[in-house]
């Protein structure tokens, strides 16, 4: 039988990496705590009407979509948001507001594989459910900011934007959601010229092309901009000054926002304020992003519900620390093989291991039955930091012999002092 | 539109139940890294031809498979060992042997829906890769006895046994491999009668009825007894030698192995040796189990390469953790909700709450917009330690009111010292 490879668009993440992945996971968990956030771990597989309620066309097309053996359509999951807006209208319901929830894990897309891009990726996802001030919007902003401080990525940035400005000069000139949706996808990919085709009245065009041109080096002059131009858009106006009132609040949680843009807009249809992305100079990728969406608890049939929340791409985020260099500074626990000198001595070797182990040491025993030169040959290849060599004359002692692989030297031990040498 | 529900056979896992995976999850890391287990994070779609190679019928026939976008028949992963081997035959192909890999994450299987059961659900699972040696078998069950004292479970137990000694018996009067596997299947369900009608010759129908009755409450006794009853067949008495050296290396390693069972089976066809479950007094589902599989790599396209491996089940986990009230024992941090007096204090309320936050503290800000009675009530709900009440007349003294909320006590405290107050 020929070797088998991952289905395309998969990949495996090995050693390194996945150490990476595990540590960025655990950060994310961190970050969670500190912000009183609970986990919630949803399936991968949900009803294909959930997901594709709310997402969007385009994702809705790149989804893992199939019938299960009971004929029901699923799909595996694309996001979070839409598995937590269920929890929320069921066994979430009533809660006391306000809700913080974490995920973190898969989510699946059928995108064209590239560069930090794969079908399947990981994400951890914040949601802040039950409130429509700023200081909640700021908040999943600043969590994001530490997660980012948290794995040790430096320079990074955040581009801020409220779908509110645009859909509100939308709304007001009677352009109905649908179009609203189609534009805003439009605007997303920056394809302004065809965005703009689908407006229809001459003054709503002016100020749309008109809002291409407020931007400016200091986000809080732009955001000023951006309100006396929607002036008279009065839904428009609303969100200008929301999104003023949560730069001022992220600002003052110490977190660099380096652009305002009114036309930023996002892939998901959900989002009716504030939206943001993140990103490092080094990368053109989002490392991760989100807004609010006030209305997509309530569209899933339960309560008028606002909320807001961010998902981290994780594997983005592994990518930006290994295009910064940035090492996990995890303590890393001492390394020991644990070689007998003869078939004889195994369960010696295996006892003294079990007890290197209860006293949080790294054991690696001898399970190859190698002679002793080959068996230290390979721990000095796997970069472990002793050996320690189990023989007959050392135990008549009650001792063992204990190499020291970086330094070449070795000592007879005892065992009752065993693990107190080797961790120093 | 109405509330959505999750898709039958699957689950949300919420709060405690969600933080008991978790916790499950990170002891099966920390067991890993004290024996040198390594991660590997593979996906959890993967081709179907790789999945129902050497799964068996059974997982075969429950397995969720569907073409993807690019009409490949993939399925979801139903265990891990598969994808391991995949790896093994590839990426890792040139890796030093022995190789000790680990995975945590969720399977698939489309099983009737029962307590304990779900058709997403939650493994570890380790794998030693090179070596045919007992130890290796050993090592495998004695990691699944430390995580099993990791999450504080009591009186759990192992039982044992080994394919080799029905297989080697079959061999030898030439059963072919099929109908070897389909006896074994039936076995593996406690169906004797149906798996002996497969034999036919008398000889070893009575071979293999003998070997029902050899079961002794002394599992050294058990083995012996093997031993002498498949003298002749030089197959199985060899692997019943296997199976007792596995045993008294276990044994000497400290743990607790309840039954040997020479006619016991396991679900999965790649078994080739040393078999393996365990189970605790109060459920009569294994919490994990796993066995040896010297012939898989090399069916996947690989060299010859012995290997020895278990899975976990972490949900099983939990729920025995639950039955038998065990609390996972990991520190709790002290939770603080931040109060602002009013709208004007909220940026002052954030900059409190990240630095609390700095200093390790969970803090909540209120972003509700409450009045402060609404606000200490809630906190008082959701049993948090403190409330931090940001007052302007404190603020002018660089102070906040803090609260303790389990004593009904409060006291003004400098900003400065308000970390290590909380700390305690």
């Amino acid at each position: 039988m020929p070797t088998f490879q991952t289905v395309r668009g998969m990949r495996d993440l090995l050693a390194e990496e996945a150490e990476a992945m595990t540590f960025v996971m655990d950060k994310a968990r961190e970050t969670a705590q500190l912000y009183g956030y609970r986990e919630v771990i949803t399936p991968v597989i949900e009803p294909y009407e959930l997901l594709s309620a709310k997402s969007g066309e385009e994702i809705r097309q790149r989804m893992f979509t199939f019938k299960d053996l009971g004929n029901r359509t699923v799909a595996l999951r694309p996001e979070f948001t839409s598995s937590v807006a269920r929890l929320v209208t069921t066994s979430l319901k009533n809660e006391p507001k306000p809700l913080r929830t974490f995920s973190v894990g898969s989510v699946y897309r059928y995108d064209e594989p590239q560069r930090g891009r794969y079908r399947e990726f990981y994400q951890s996802d914040f949601e802040l459910i039950g409130t429509s001030n700023p200081e909640a919007d700021a908040e999943i902003i600043l969590l994001t900011d530490r997660l980012m401080r948290a794995v040790g990525l430096r320079n990074y940035a955040f581009k801020l934007g409220h779908v509110g400005v645009i859909r509100g000069i939308l709304t007001q000139e009677n352009v109905d959601e649908k179009t609203q949706n189609a534009i805003l996808q439009r605007m997303d990919k920056k394809e302004f010229e065809e965005a703009f085709k689908l407006v229809e009245s001459e003054e709503c065009l002016s100020t749309l092309r008109g809002s291409l041109e407020l931007k400016s080096d200091d986000v809080f002059k732009t955001v000023e901009r951006i309100k006396s131009h929607v002036e008279g858009y009065c839904k428009a106006a609303e969100s200008a000054e929301d999104l003023k009132n949560i730069l001022r609040l992220v600002t003052e949680g110490g977190c660099p926002v380096q652009t305002v843009e009114p036309t930023f807009a996002r892939g998901l249809e959900y989002y009716t304020g504030m939206i943001f992305e993140v990103y490092i100079p080094e990368l053109d990728i989002a490392l991760g992003g989100g807004g609010r969406y006030d209305k997509l608890i309530e569209l899933f049939g339960g309560e008028p519900t606002p909320a807001t929340g961010v998902a981290h791409g994780l594997d983005r985020i592994v990518l930006a620390m290994q295009t910064q260099k940035t090492t996990p500074t995890t303590e890393r626990k001492k390394r020991v093989a644990v070689v007998p000198i003869n078939e004889a001595l195994k369960g010696e070797a295996l006892r003294i291991s079990q007890m290197l182990r209860n006293a949080g040491i790294s054991a690696e025993l001898e399970v190859m039955g190698r002679k002793m030169n080959k068996a230290l040959e390979d721990a000095d290849r796997r970069k472990m930091d002793y050996a320690v060599i189990v023989g007959e004359r050392e135990l008549k002692q009650s001792a063992v012999v204990v190499r020291d692989l970086a330094k070449r030297e070795q000592a007879v031990v005892e065992i009752a002092k065993l693990s107190k040498t080797i961790i120093g």
